[in-house]
């Protein structure tokens, strides 16, 4: 059985102020005392990252051991060694393509996929690459990923900071119902739009939502609204019906 | 010289109703009487979306002789024949991605590299689709591209339907000025935020924004905000200055 995903959308739902302020007890049941890997590669300045997750983290849990993957001399070693009952990965925010082209020449992507017994977070980016691809990423291709398979620890797809239309625009860009719907023009499985605040859990084969809502799109479905604490465990088994 | 290019955000500005309205005297200069070639593969429905545009186009210029690109046994054998002083090709919007994997795997992408001669027009994706790369485009990334590189039809980069931070949003993903910064973060050529009713014509060697509003973006440079009817023609020299 694969260990414990906490998938954010991103830091805090609309309004709060502290980053996982909302988030305090699955965040301590997923890190506990464990040494946290952070992955900062979707960012700009990877230290400066790091320190501010890590700062965010430790006003909320108190006291932790947050490393940054990146100071490693080989990052994918570090995945491939850590040890699943004392360590923890946490892969961050930023740009998914950037993310996605940097742990694949790094070899962190190809070793996140072989450790599926090691716990995994992400929040926003970190969260589209838990996925099967990063395909419901809503970010600006700023190089070529080189690839869109991603880890897979969840066999549908998130679309984090999911956003509803503002019935006030006068903007003619798709909205993001919209994009979602093209992706089901050329993909079967499912995706989950995360509002900001939400989360998905995968934890010993069930699947739920929590945090805040959601809105679950399958093709030839209508969207369906989720409100928080939704169980999804059937669409572990039916991510493309 | 290369034959014109003009490369619209998208057929309308904020508040208008009629496609291409406020657009008719670039268009009649563009197409004339010319065959107009319209290549519609970033949209869902490949016939309805040419007769969508070209209702709209004729609703505007009066009677045209608009073609589906897509009907032709080989489209790419119908660029490559083209003749420059009869014939207008018009790329469409929808997905940027979709447009790009089609237009590579049918060949149409290689046949309008090479026809600089042939006047091109685009809307939305199909302006992205004219830029050096498609790495400025806001859509989802719903299939594989088959690659970055792009017409290359302008030095400089769009960024269709640009649109400004709403100041009362709560919404914590990224700005488009975010996503611009974060592109420059990897890349070097300026990018043109085109706000939604405005245009590009590359003409003669010269580069005009007209339609509407725009805000340009440079590597190193506070961006800047640029009136309908600026004369861009210094950026065809310096794209990544």
């Amino acid at each position: 059985m694969p260990a414990d995903a906490l998938l954010f959308s991103n830091s805090r739902p609309p309004g709060a102020a502290v980053p996982f302020a909302h988030a305090a007890e699955p965040l301590r049941r997923h890190v506990g005392e464990r040494t946290l890997w952070f992955a900062p590669w979707a960012g700009g300045d990877l230290d400066a990252y790091t320190g501010f997750v890590a700062e965010a983290l430790e006003n909320v849990l108190g006291p932790l051991d947050v490393r940054g993957l990146h100071r490693e001399p080989d990052p994918a070693a570090t995945i491939r060694d850590a040890d699943p009952d004392r360590e923890t990965v946490f892969v961050g925010g930023g740009n998914t393509f950037r993310l996605r082209r940097r742990t694949g020449d790094n070899g962190v992507l190809d070793a996140l996929k072989a450790r599926e017994d090691l716990r995994y977070a992400g929040a926003s980016a970190g969260s589209n690459l838990a996925c099967p691809t990063i395909m419901t990423t809503n970010d600006m291709p700023i190089v070529d990923p080189g690839g869109y398979d991603a880890v897979g620890r969840i066999p549908v797809q998130i679309n984090p900071h999911y956003l509803d239309p503002d019935p006030h625009s006068t903007h003619r860009g798709e909205t993001r119902q919209q994009r979602i719907e093209e992706f089901h023009e050329e993909n079967a499985v499912a995706v989950v739009g995360l509002r900001e605040g939400a989360w998905l859990l995968h934890s010993d084969d069930t699947l739920t939502l929590d945090g805040y809502t959601a809105r679950l799109f399958r093709r030839g479905h209508e969207p369906v609204e989720l409100p928080a604490g939704t169980d999804l465990t059937w669409l572990l088994a039916t991510p493309t019906s």
